[in-house]
C-alpha cells in the first residue's frame, strides 16, 4: 500500500474527473492554487475547479463539493493514505484524507458531539470507553467531557492523522490531552480482538468510508468483535454513511447488526455540510444485558457545567437534538424499520 | 430587469468563479457540455468543471456543489430571472433559477413535503390555502393531499417557471391538475394586500434566495401582508435558508416575525441534499387567535390513505419527521430561541 511522496512532484497535468475516479477508484483531488507553483502540486491533485478544492467519489457519483483553497498547509502519503490540510476561505482549516473531506472546523463539531454523545448519554456512569479510528482526537474531546469515565483507548491505524492534527487542529487534538488518554497506533480490527471480552462500556467507531483503510470496519467479524469487546448492555456508534446516497450499504450494516447485536439495533442521522449529501448517519446497538433506549437519553450533558475551558461548550449536540436524531424520513424508516408503522 | 436571450450567443469563453461573482452579483452557472458547440452556450455560462453545472454565489461563499450534466434541456430569460433545466447524471432533471438549484427530481420530496406539511398538519381542517411562489408546482401536490383543503391559490411571479415545470417535471407540476388550484401569475406582494383580511387558513410561501425576485419576501412589510390574509390563529410556513450559512437572515426574519405574528413563532428545518449546507429552514407562525402548537401535529397525514396515484406515496414526511424538524441545534437555538434553557 506504501506509496512514494509526490510532494515536489514535476509532472503534474490537469486531468478531467472521470479520469481521476477511473484512475484511483476512489477521488480525485482536484486543486490548482491561484499563484502556487505547479512543482509543488503532486500528480493526484490537478484542477477541477482552479484554486478550489473537489471532492469526486464513486460512493457519490455526478456530484461534488468544492470549497475555496487559501493555501495548502500539509500534503503527505502515509502508509496507508494520501493525507492533506488546506486553509479554506470560508470553512476555516479542512482534513482530507484520500481525496475525502474529514473535518472542516467550521463544521466538525456536528459530527465529534452527536457520534460521542449519543451512545454516552444513553447509558449511565460510562466509565471505559474504546474508540477504533478518530485519530484527530476529536471524538477523544468529546468523550472526554463525561466525568464518569475513567479510561478513554484509541486504536488510530494511522499515525499521520494524530500527527497532522496536533499539528494543524489543536481544538480537535486538544482530546488527546486529557490523561484518561492511552493512544495505539495499530489495526483496530486486530486491537478489538485481543481485548478482554467484556472490557468496555462503550465503543465508537470513527471510520472514514468502506474505501480504502477503514473497509473491515462495515463487515460482520468486526461488528462481532465489537460485541465481544463490550460488557452487557454496552453500546456502540459506528459511522453509518448517508441515507441519501448509501442506503443499500447502510441496509447491509443493519442486516449485520440484527444478527450480532442483541440489544437494540438503532439508526441515528445528523446534518454535517460539508459531507457528501449534507448528512451523516450512524448506528447505535446495544448488546444484551440491561435494556438500552438510545432515544431518550439517561445521561443527558447539556445540563452538565463541568466542560474544561479549553475544550469549550457544546456547540451541536443537546438532548432534544438527540431524539430528534432517531427520526427518519419515510423513505429511510421504510428500509431500516419495516416493522414500524 | 429584461434580458435578452443569450441562448445561440457566440461569444462563450471560460470565466472564472471570482470574475462571475463581481458580474453578476449572484451566482455563476458553469458549465460546459462535453461534445457540445460552445456556441450554444450562453456567456453567462462558463466551464468551472467541464461538463458539470456548479452553484456559486456570494450567498455562499467559498464552497460549491457540483452536479454533471447529461444534457442541458432547457433554458430560457424570463422578464424576471435567468431559467434553466438540465438532465443530471444522478439527480434527475434539475431546475435551476438565476444560477441557484431550485429543485431535482431525487431529493425534492423532501422540501416540498416539509414546507406543506408541517403547517397544514398543525391545523385541524385547512380549507383555504394560498401558496405564495412554488411556481413549480411541487407545493400545490402537496396541498391537494389535504382533504378537507376546498381552495387553493397560487401566485407566481414568473409564468416561464410554470411553464417550465409543466414541459419537464410533470411529477412536480402534478399539483395544477387538481380541481382546486387557482393560479394566478403576478407579484405575491401585491397580491397579497388585495386578499380580503381574514381569508386564509394557511399561506405558504415557497420562495427563492432573498437575492432577486423574491427579496421583499423576507421583508416586514410582507409578512405583515400575511398576517393580515389569515384568520385568527391561520398558519404560515416560509422558506428560512440554512441555520448553517444564514443565521443573520433567519436572525432578522425571526425578530420580524415575532413582532407581527401573535400565536407563535417558530423555526424547523430539514434537509435537501442539493440545497447548500445540505438543509434548509423555514418559519412557522400562527396569528392570535386558537392556539397552535406546530410541534405536536393535530392532522397527521401518515395515517391518511386518500392520497391519489397521480401523486404517489409520501416519500420524506411522517408525524415523527414533524416533530423533530423543530429540534435545534445548541448553535441555532441560542439565537432563535434564547429564553429556552
Amino acid at each position: 500500500m506504501a506509496e512514494e511522496s509526490v510532494v515536489g512532484s514535476t509532472d503534474f497535468h490537469v486531468k478531467r474527473p472521470r479520469e481521476e475516479e477511473e484512475e484511483n477508484g476512489v477521488s480525485a483531488v482536484t486543486m490548482e492554487v491561484e499563484g502556487s507553483n505547479k512543482e509543488q502540486q503532486p500528480d493526484c491533485i490537478s484542477a477541477v475547479i482552479p484554486g478550489w478544492f473537489s471532492e469526486i467519489s464513486p460512493m457519490w457519483p455526478g456530484e461534488a463539493h468544492s470549497l475555496k483553497v487559501e493555501k495548502i498547509l500539509f500534503q503527505g502519503n502515509s502508509e496507508y493514505q494520501k493525507v492533506m490540510v488546506f486553509q479554506s476561505s470560508t470553512y476555516g482549516k479542512v482534513l482530507v484524507l484520500d481525496g475525502v473531506i474529514q473535518l472542516t472546523e467550521r463544521d466538525e463539531c456536528a459530527y465529534q458531539e452527536m457520534i460521542v454523545h449519543l451512545p454516552l448519554c444513553s447509558i449511565s456512569n460510562p466509565k471505559k470507553v474504546l474508540v477504533i479510528g478518530g485519530g484527530d482526537g476529536g471524538v477523544l474531546r468529546e468523550v472526554s467531557r463525561h466525568s464518569s469515565v475513567e479510561q478513554i483507548d484509541i486504536c488510530e491505524i494511522d499515525k499521520m492523522v494524530v500527527d497532522v492534527s496536533k499539528q494543524f487542529f489543536p481544538a480537535v487534538a486538544v482530546g488527546y490531552e486529557d490523561p484518561r488518554v492511552t493512544l495505539h497506533i495499530g489495526d483496530g480490527v486486530a486491537f478489538l480482538k485481543a481485548v478482554p471480552e467484556g472490557t468496555y462500556d462503550a465503543v465508537i467507531v470513527d471510520s472514514s468510508d468502506p474505501i480504502g483503510p477503514a473497509q473491515e470496519l462495515f463487515e460482520k467479524p468486526f461488528f462481532e468483535s465489537v460485541a465481544r469487546a463490550l460488557r452487557p448492555g454496552g453500546v456502540v456508534c459506528t459511522q453509518a454513511e448517508s441515507i441519501w446516497l448509501h442506503m443499500h450499504i447502510i441496509e447491509d450494516i443493519v442486516k449485520n447488526c440484527r444478527q450480532i447485536f442483541k440489544g437494540s439495533v438503532n439508526y441515528a442521522w445528523t446534518t454535517v455540510p460539508t459531507y457528501p449529501s449534507g448528512v451523516i448517519g450512524f448506528m447505535l446497538c446495544s448488546t444484551e444485558g440491561s435494556p438500552v433506549d438510545f432515544k431518550h437519553p439517561v445521561n443527558p450533558i447539556d445540563a452538565n457545567d463541568s466542560h474544561s475551558k479549553s475544550k469549550g461548550p457544546l456547540k451541536f449536540y443537546n438532548s432534544e437534538i438527540h431524539t430528534a436524531a432517531f427520526c427518519l424520513p419515510s423513505f429511510a424508516k421504510k428500509v431500516i424499520d419495516p416493522k414500524a408503522k
